[in-house]
């Protein structure tokens, strides 16, 4: 990126010091990554105008179908994940429904949302094993090893809840017609089939691929780097955060605490 | 909405004090809204299941083009606004881009986002003066009145900033294309409307509809509660929010302020 | 409050821009409301300082006693307050302290801490309808009577969980004590009165001052405008928030839910 | 800790979900570790709630005056804190104070406040190479070398603003001073003053103490653990964002942006 050039001012100082490449403004004029924004409403998509933001280009109609089933896919997972029932009590307490929806997107960190990110860096680390010049199932078996020397949770695969995660096969089975399409490489695809068969053992339950990890190589897939893989699913999940706020607010209940009034929290006695 | 029959237990009670009518779960299965989200996953865009999670049931693709413009048409306007300013900050402080979003869209409030749901509600006093039987200028003069002896502020019209909203044509140019083609009604447009002929004044600067204005229109004609119009900007401007803390985080720079640090703030004497 | 003279330079404007009269900053120097920090530090008390920074001149230790009962007053209320739920779900999520705080109090809303602000607000039209010469029992039926014609909570009285709040007693003594000894004017605390005995119906279940009204009284006695009630609040609640999230992240749970993982949220079919 | 025995029900089971040791409730009745709320208001002061909250037990005077020092120290350092600042351009977006306040908070994080949190791991790490026979300035070397290994910030050293900061004298002269008394062991200042010896070069500019690395020594000679460190200094600035956010609310003005609206952000051609 370059800045004009020009005598270094205070008022070029304090403008330097909010410089942007994303969006140009003037009396007038609102150009979004060079383009303006009346050229933009009604011939481009949400997600593309995502894709637009982020990376500065258009995607492809086939990139941009790809970005948007995964961020169709993970709007919601109901109230026992903590982003809705923060979001959902949040709206009995007399905020407004961007606090709300804040106070939800808010709790999405390295535990509830972030495994996506961290997915997209494990298998970002089995692709370049392989350009090292390990076959994927070795790339995928070192990962695996240097992975859990550091922690004890393999991101992206496994879930509590879904023996066979629903969204598995539909967004998996995308990526496999954009490989043959030659949308994308398919570097990310192999190295999470190839961590989900290493960790799959003889008279064992099987660890699939979870959400996280089938976003994960989506979003790997498409380029986008490892931090962008919980930025993009924030903007997924902010979905179902508004809904489930919306549909507590017309509830009409004020302060409402995780469980019924009349079931009171146990007291740990020293 | 009805609730299945059967004793109330307290497993019951619990399962029905975090009852929702958007997501159903059980092992292996997910549908949002009655739908299985499988079958979703490839085949409805992102706007469409944003309108079915709000409203549980999917839009027509010209109800959604529509919802999908006025989306588009919000997602940034630059540091200057408050919501931008404040997640780039925070993206620089050591915490995730989800604290950094939620910090941005936290600050979306009556202020500042909030003028779309004001919008929504005083163009719905409009259309409902006329269906009380009044002309569309009558009700539009006698809503400014009522809601000019309410607040200061009349929200969705003029802009401090631009003289014309680059957004103001295309986006009521395609409520005008959708209202001939019969995909909305218009009243909210004829609102709209003329309000904005009802601030023009003789020799002064128009005070034209503005991007909250406009986004209102939309909503309003598309059958959206005002509280929504809120909720739906919130999702536009998380884009922008999302594009500029990841900016910010690729910088390198620790604890931005809010100016370059060797501006002091001026000490105001008591 | 005056700013120095001088030319209206671009620099002048930006150090404007942030303009305060809390805290002056030089190289070397750290001042808050003209005091130099190190006179401040192990001479002045956390209570103090609070004082100090939003009034601009410290309190008498009498003042600052009655405040600090305010202040410990309010520190928790249990797991059921939407406030310390969100914080613990949050502590499980992968976020920092800071985080898992600021949701906390993020919802310290109108409906959940805002009582305070309305209480301070109520009892202050108690006290002018007392100097526009009314009776203070007349005075407080008439503000009920107002109130209730805009809102169906009469902020600060009843409790739907403590039939006595034990909070109650010792906060009141406090203040009477205080009007004895003539600390404080005693003016909140005769409306709370009889507002509290107005709201006495024979056969009816008394509807005392709650933890909100107490703690208005007292704010309303020391000076403080409405708004500071909710903001003190948050400083007090938030001591309860940081416990509670601590002693969650100790627990090393992961992804905390509103409720056991094997409870399923009610269904709501259309 | 223990739980009452008993078959586990399922109101057990959600009870046992937020089982707390910090307050129990019922009605008419708040202990908050096991001490009745009515024998705390009025005789415990603000500091003594936080360590009874946080530990269970209640520190000594001299225990508590200098948490009490710690908390003084940290309420504010002005608007360049992109805290402060957030915190005041939230307050102007109609949002609530609480929400204001949580703004500020929430980027509290490890490059804006995680800095004392970190410093006590470091001074810990200095502590156990003495227990295992270092002398502490070999002690210090080789955890400076350690932590430079891992970061290239090392926290609790140096200021970019203040050559001295004004707050250091007094922080640590009460630590000296309870160090003499027997209140504390003196560990941690010693292991602070051989990192700020060793950081100490001929003919360069020192790295004194910092703020951070004075509250860092007191909550670590106070038996605090690290992650309490920035829990404590989340309160403790929250003092000064709320003193910002309602000096800001007072000024009227509305969706305040980071400089004055007539500068425009630089904008970088790609």
């Amino acid at each position: 990126m370059t800045r004009p050039d020009g005598d270094e001012t205070v008022r070029d100082a304090v403008a330097d010091w909010w410089a942007t490449a994303i969006t140009r403004m003037s009396p007038g004029v609102i150009e979004m990554r060079g383009r303006p924004i009346q050229d933009l409403i009604g011939t481009v998509g949400l997600v593309e105008m995502i894709w637009l933001l982020l990376r500065g280009d258009l995607p492809t109609p086939r990139q941009a179908s790809l970005l948007e089933a995964a961020l169709v896919a993970g709007v919601d997972h109901g109230p026992h994940a903590p982003s809705i029932a923060v979001a959902r009590m949040a709206a009995t307490c007399g905020v407004g429904l961007n606090n709300a929806i804040a106070s939800g997107v808010n709790v999405l960190g390295d535990a509830h949302g972030g495994a996506g990110q961290q997915c997209v860096e494990m298998l970002t680390e089995v692709c370049e094993r392989r350009r090292e010049g390990a076959d994927v199932a070795d790339a995928a078996g070192a990962t695996i090893e240097a992975w859990r020397a550091r922690s004890p949770y393999l991101p992206g695969f496994g879930h509590r809840f879904h023996p066979v995660d629903p969204r598995r096969a539909p967004l998996l089975g995308l990526v496999e017609a954009a490989v043959v399409e030659g949308v994308v490489a398919g570097d990310f695809l192999a190295a999470a089939t190839a961590v989900e068969q290493a960790l799959q053992r003889p008279g064992r339950r099987p660890v699939p691929i979870n959400i996280d990890g089938c976003t994960a190589v989506i979003y790997g897939e498409l380029g986008f780097p490892a931090p962008l893989a919980r930025g993009l699913f924030v903007l997924s999940r902010s979905v179902g955060i508004l809904a489930h706020a919306w549909e507590e607010t017309q509830s009409g209940r004020r302060n409402k605490g995780p469980m019924p009034p009349d079931i009171m929290p146990t007291f740990l006695t020293p």
